[in-house]
């Protein structure tokens, strides 16, 4: 959406009680990102979009979220809690620079989209004053009812104050509106606390913008699109929303989820064609899946990219830094971090590669594991392409496994191996003959005389 | 429920042939518990409360799953099946000793809680003789229709002999009652076989009842919790219920679950604050969490405990008898078993510990073993604070590792290490130059020769 | 269904654009077969029953699928896309040659059964000339409607020509017909393309039939059934179908599914008595499972043959070509592949077997691996009955491991072990008294320097 200035308002400072948790209610996270960091997302951003975040006192961390998304944030404390008109009044010094738009939005609905904001702002442009986002409820019980009349809203009644007819309107207020960014302090600060709590409601702005012969509308959308989060049943039904959706678009895009409800895609997984992708596959945030590529069952992927037709699986586990060639194989049992592996690399069985580089077509063994710590630094390992490295076999690192070289069976490796030689570290196997049955024998003599 | 003297008779006896297998019905599990240890866990219990369970000929480990749970238990065998009458007179012996209240239970019920049991017997203390529990039913075709006039119970009608104003009912019987204690023995001796198939109803006590001017009641439940369990796809429904139920409670307690419905609960799994649990997560029987702890996916839980902050998995399988101190760490492909790991332990990738006790800070390098079986017996293993033991080492138990020792990759420890030692059991490492190329070579000629 | 000849044309030509890949559409997968294998195999077949299938140009790889379910098919090649009639002439001369029966199936309806063939079939024998197969559709919208007068169909009408009444109609048109084997050619042929889109529809063969004096007929089926599947999300939506009738079936067999919802099975998987599978287990094809074995959790199971009272994972991978005797354990983080495992015989964690024959009663310890590959070819492991390999063994094959012999933790075994030898390729262990704390210090101090 082009045109004109507009300020974003989103209240964060809500304690969040009922998540029963010790962090702030709009860190929990949905899909990876915290429900803040999916409302900060869709807000008016680029030019002319400035935003302010209303946290509660000691929610330094949910600054630190709010910084993290979006550099140019500007934050207000709202010190004490008497109601959405007067969280949105902390804010006032952002409003008071005046933008064209003033939109409020909430730091615990994460599935609002940028397209919703778009429309209220549009609504806007056409000539209302205000723009409440309202939603058709299943069940209207408890949310506040949008009275129109002749096109306009004209009045939020709450449940209590509604009368029978009024009950009756299934249209809810979301919570979320657009003021003309001109008139929007003026009205806010017309809000008055004249009711049981001695709260300042923000809601009361209709009436307001009526009774100065200004107009206000609704903007309707979908229910799910504006759940709020306040419990962890609330947070889990909203991954949900989220999964579909995510796994819809990768099946619209024609990738292959055998079984769709079984995949747990990231926001930002980014997929080729012909990819393929078994039950029970958990994908964390920053992966890409080039074409053809298979990831089989009982993976878990984060932060990692996986070449054209590479095959991933079952049971591989791919850890941040990961980047695999193509036709790279990561079989099972196996995990991998800061590796690259080049094209055509195997690792089939059984081990742990990390902070390592490995050359394109090399085979490593089951059992093999790259020994990156020494219990004080972290090191790399490098094998050369074509390497062979046997079974269980240990790479001490820092140390390089030349080009084309092969590594005995159970080695552990220290130092360097050069290209095209043969490494070995084993003793000469002992064969006594006779020797199990003898233990055998002793074994049982020992359990019978107990 | 305090106040009075109970029995509860349990009727177990069913050979639960659709079920088709050779375990009595009522010993198939839910959540990891027979049908017939639910049933006798929601029953009445402490003083006063006495509980007999019917059960058929050659069901020995029905009396022993009986006892495991309820060691005062009473057994009563029904040698020939001839209703259900007939099988609760099968506990005359424990119905002759009189108590204030009778209640009839069924072996196949596991969703049965004590609450409903309360409050059947809350209405024999309301001057109810018979207190007979009843559901709405969904589809009401083939179960006893409850007839109530003026809030009394007059019959319970067979689906066979029902009216069609009758076959309107949908009010419900469950088969679940509460008598009378006094009354019960007298009441129940006079039901007749006087039908079709020559059976004794525990049903017909309705009219009995009523015939002798006394009051019968209905007390209402929902159908969910009185499923009966008769084929494996209702034994895999029940489980459904009462998983979900698992998962709301944990959700409702602030666990975050991101994906409820892949997370296997047991009934006693208990939690503490800011628990996480990811996706795809078995968590069997005796399994405690402590604050902060997060279980990756694909990890799987039996009888252990894990520390504060605590993190398990992916792909973790804690054994019994693990125990994991505050901050401890278990990564992919370890699985741990009669364990107990210090505070801020790390066993990261791929090992074996068990029968072990590993101290403080303690790192377990990837591919650690404790051989804990030498083919006869099994042997502890002692891994002292602070010790770092290398990649691919085995522990050859019974073994001691001091504290603060270093173990070098790649070692079989078959002798004890000194405090602060380095132990290393390991060969000299030789590179043949060109020796890697030489075999190949080798190998193509013969494969080509072939 | 026996009696008449039959040919069956199955019509494969669609490019599947909206699938999003590169793969022909029937060849997409479902339950481990292609789309084109699931109507290949529901169709008849045995004596008197031929088979045509129509593909499109350069769709050679759906020949070979085709041949390799009916070796006996015919294919054809429909060159240009001129509708459903044209498709069928491109076999013309299978047509020509007269069956009793002409069946016309469509290749993307995986979940089409034998069963709804022979109702058709039937309806042939009862005089039908034209026997359309309809499904009540939830929402007709889009589909071709099935208008009835006097038990007869008297036309299929296209949504688009469809008045209100007839649009009203829910009894849609699934596409697969049958004719009179006698008539369908002359029937066909005189299909015209005076349509918008001039192209040539079978669904007009309605009207001609009737024009003939001849009688057409519906029979009816459920929707499911007739799914056609034309994007990813309806092939993973044929999936859960199939998955759905494969439990159950399997739940009506007395198999434990404690999660079927979470159980993945192939359409031949076969089971004995008193098999439980607990959640999160994918079966591929070709696996039997015999009485009392138990799969856990996280299990990976594909062309394999499990013994009475085996145990399997949790994490187990069992890989074509395994085959487990009674009471056989394979163990967690375990992959065996071309292995034969006789009765008894454990691999409890961590271990790689493949290409191996291992004996009755054999334990083969944790991280133990077989080094079948040596970089050019297998080779095979043989493990005798009763060996015992210790932890973190390489076995490197070829290699015989005697009945009886043991095997020492973390050796590599190269060459043979005779029968009741003990076998151990080791170095002695060094304890360097204080090494450890030297070591600590050193590094400490490299780290504070730097």
């Amino acid at each position: 959406m082009s045109g004109g200035t507009s300020l974003t308002i989103v209240l964060a400072a809500g304690e969040g009680i009922r998540m029963r948790s010790s962090l702030p209610k709009v860190l929990h996270p949905v899909a990876n990102q915290s429900l803040l960091a999916h409302v900060l997302m869709a807000s008016p951003k680029g030019e002319g979009a400035s935003l302010a975040v209303v946290v509660g006192p000691d929610h330094r961390a949910v600054i630190e979220e709010a910084r993290r998304y979006r550099p140019d944030v500007e934050t207000f404390v709202q010190h004490d809690r008497k109601g959405t008109a007067h969280a949105v009044l902390a804010a006032r010094e952002a409003m008071a620079r005046g933008a064209d738009d003033l939109i409020i939005a909430f730091g615990d609905t994460p599935l609002i989209s940028s397209a919703t904001f778009d429309r209220l702002r549009s609504a806007l442009k056409q000539g209302a004053s205000l723009a409440v986002l309202g939603f058709e409820a299943a069940d209207p019980t408890g949310y506040g009812r949008l009275l129109v009349e002749n096109g306009r809203l004209i009045a939020i009644r709450e449940q209590a104050d509604a009368s029978a007819a009024e009950r009756a309107v299934t249209l809810c207020n979301a919570g979320i509106m657009a003021f003309d960014g001109r008139k929007a302090l003026s009205i806010i600060e017309k809000i008055g606390n004249a009711n049981s709590k001695g709260e300042y409601y923000l809601t009361d702005a209709v009436t307001i913008v009526r009774d100065l012969g200004l107009e206000a509308v609704v903007i309707k959308t979908s229910e799910d699109e504006v759940r709020g989060i306040n419990t962890k049943a609330q947070l889990a039904e909203a991954e949900q929303v989220m999964q579909a959706k995510l796994r819809k678009a990768a099946l619209d895009a024609g990738v292959t989820l055998i079984a769709p409800e079984t995949v747990y895609l990231a926001a930002d997984t980014t997929f080729g064609n012909d990819v393929t992708i078994e039950p029970f596959v958990v994908i964390g945030p920053g992966v890409s899946i080039a074409d053809g590529a298979v990831v089989h069952s009982f993976s878990h992927i984060v932060q990692a990219s996986i070449g054209k037709n590479a095959s991933i699986g079952p049971y591989a586990r791919l850890r941040p830094g990961t980047s695999l060639g193509e036709g790279a194989k990561i079989g099972n049992f196996v995990e991998t971090k800061a590796a690259t592996l080049e094209a055509g690399v195997k690792i089939n069985h059984l081990s742990y590669v990390g902070d390592a580089h490995v050359g394109a077509n090399a085979n490593i063994g089951a059992g093999t594991i790259t020994c990156n710590y020494d219990g004080f630094s972290k090191h790399k390992t490098e094998i050369g392409s074509g390497a062979f490295v046997g079974t269980n076999s240990s790479l001490v690192a820092p140390v390089k496994i030349g080009k084309g070289a092969y590594i005995g069976s159970g080695s552990v490796i220290t130092r360097d191996v050069p290209d095209d030689a043969m490494a070995v570290e084993r003793n000469q196997q002992t064969n006594r003959e006779g020797g199990a049955k003898r233990y055998r024998e002793i074994k049982t003599r020992a359990k019978t005389q107990k």
